[in-house]
């Protein structure tokens, strides 16, 4: 348990939209098809590239005030090989000298990044925490591949993490995270490291392409993220009822609907974005949540689960109150 | 000052030599040139890709004990774009479950991941964090800039972090980074993400492979390097003279010599592995650590500084009582 508090929180979402109606001739697939399968009806299309789409999100989410003393790039994709890309937050943000590095673990990255950065806080490591997740997958889509292609949307994300005050009840109260290795192909992106760089000959055109077993990824993560679920209100103590809003990874309209009925919670303390935005990738997680908060939704002291699974096959969930 | 300690090691050093006489032609550059430049004889050239050579490394620093409750991936370039390279690790070691992320900030991800273990074990997250290194930086020379040609190798090492019990002495004592984002530019590899992917057809031959200006990086690294040294003496209330051993990153030849040119640290303190290995990215700081840990160099409770740049422009310091 961290004494943390969110405080602050930025989004970006770009203006271009492109609706499921446009992907039809691209993917080949009826337009009840794609609204079935991905139950995506229209996502983002971003123009500006990763970092400034991220930078965008993360100034709102300073507010004018003072600059972070850490930035954490907590994204899917990188803008590029090297340097990482919380370099390049920085650099659009206009700040210099501010120590910056990214955590990486596909559309879990921003979960993984909040409870680093609560814990980076609770040992007085750093006292102002920039997160940011930005993910710009429609560059990546595949359109010989129709779910995954028909998912996949833009979308950045930040928020700033510091310690909670004695008058705050926001605090960090849970984590917990598996890794299962057996599900490295299921979500992919071959190309762009050493395996299939990019020069390589035997480097195809799809490895550079995102690549997704959808039922096979759903299948593993209905029973694995349940599990997980029902170990972590043991844990905590805490009852489905106690928990005020849920905000799922936008893996698919399915997974999401999967914590009603198949998690048990209330239809509606279930956040849901991918319809209208997509499988953003990491920005997803925390796009969720602040447009929660921006809407009022998530209140302060509001108790909310961060829950979901990443290429890795990985399952992650946080509970925090706000 | 966190209670940790570094209770196992492990490194990989593929078998495979590549003198600088091999080079000579590739480059078309002296053998003279090369070792003046970058100070360089011989680097190791790996047949086997980064998963494999980290799975090593990771092996021999578990030593045959139970499995780590939490794996960091701390390399600089990847395996593949997703998922991360840490789920790669887990699967060649022949483990399940475990929770696995990267942290990244080239070559500087190690200094950064050891920095985030202890403050995670400091704050009882996890217990028992493995950390890899893996960098086969070979695979992205750009044999048209013989300078950064020169430099790179292959390598991996790995360190296990567990609490330090009461009869240990052992510390993470100190950790400073700062990042300048107006070097960007400096040091790249600009293909692999979403700036110049692979499929874009602007994205040239030269985009996918290491470019460093090594001139510039040192120019600055030498000042505000210089800076962080004074920085951190004066904040742990340290000298020179009680610090055990220097484990610079091996940028070059002359960014190690001058540790102790500028530094004013006594040259038998600074642990050199650059002409034999090459710049190893990220593997470097622990390929060095580890190899002198082997050798019986530094000893338990030695005060080790651990120092370097990385892409970003980033420089960070730590130092710990190993």
């Amino acid at each position: 348990m961290f004494d943390v508090k969110i405080s602050g929180s930025g989004i970006y979402l770009p203006p271009r939209v492109e609706t499921s109606e446009e992907l039809v001739t691209k993917i080949n697939k009826s337009l009840d098809w794609i609204h079935q399968k991905a139950g995506v009806f229209e996502r983002r299309v971003s123009d500006i590239d990763v970092d400034q789409m991220g930078a965008i999100a993360g100034k709102a989410a300073l507010n004018d005030g003072p600059p972070p003393d850490l930035i954490i790039n907590a994204s899917g994709v990188p803008k590029q090989t090297i340097p990482d890309t919380s370099t390049f937050f920085q650099k659009e943000m206009g700040l210099d000298g501010i120590p910056s590095f990214s955590i990486h673990c596909t559309c879990l990255s921003f979960i993984a990044a909040l409870h680093t950065a609560s814990s980076l806080i609770q040992s007085k490591s750093y006292k102002r925490i920039l997160i940011i997740s930005s993910d710009r997958g429609t560059v990546g889509r595949n359109f010989e591949e129709p779910e995954s292609a028909s998912l996949l949307g833009d979308g950045a994300a930040a928020v700033l993490v510091e310690p909670s005050d004695t008058k705050d009840r926001s605090q960090f109260l849970y984590h917990t995270m598996n890794t299962w290795p057996s599900g490295t192909e299921l979500t992919e992106v071959r190309g762009g490291g050493t395996r299939r760089h990019p020069l390589d000959p035997n480097t195809s055109r799809n490895d550079n392409l995102f690549s997704m077993d959808g039922p096979a990824v759903y299948k593993i993560a209905r029973k694995e993220v349940y599990k997980m679920l029902l170990r972590t209100l043991k844990e905590t103590g805490l009852k489905k009822e106690s928990i005020d809003w849920v905000v799922p990874h936008q893996a698919s309209k399915k997974a999401v609907e999967a914590y009603s009925t198949v998690g048990g919670f209330q239809k509606e303390k279930i956040l849901e974005s991918v319809s209208r935005f997509g499988n953003c990738v990491a920005a997803s997680v925390p796009m969720t949540m602040v447009m929660a908060i921006k809407s009022d939704q998530i209140k302060r002291n509001d108790l909310v689960m961060l829950i979901g699974t990443g290429a890795g096959l990985s399952a992650a969930c946080s509970i925090i109150r706000y």
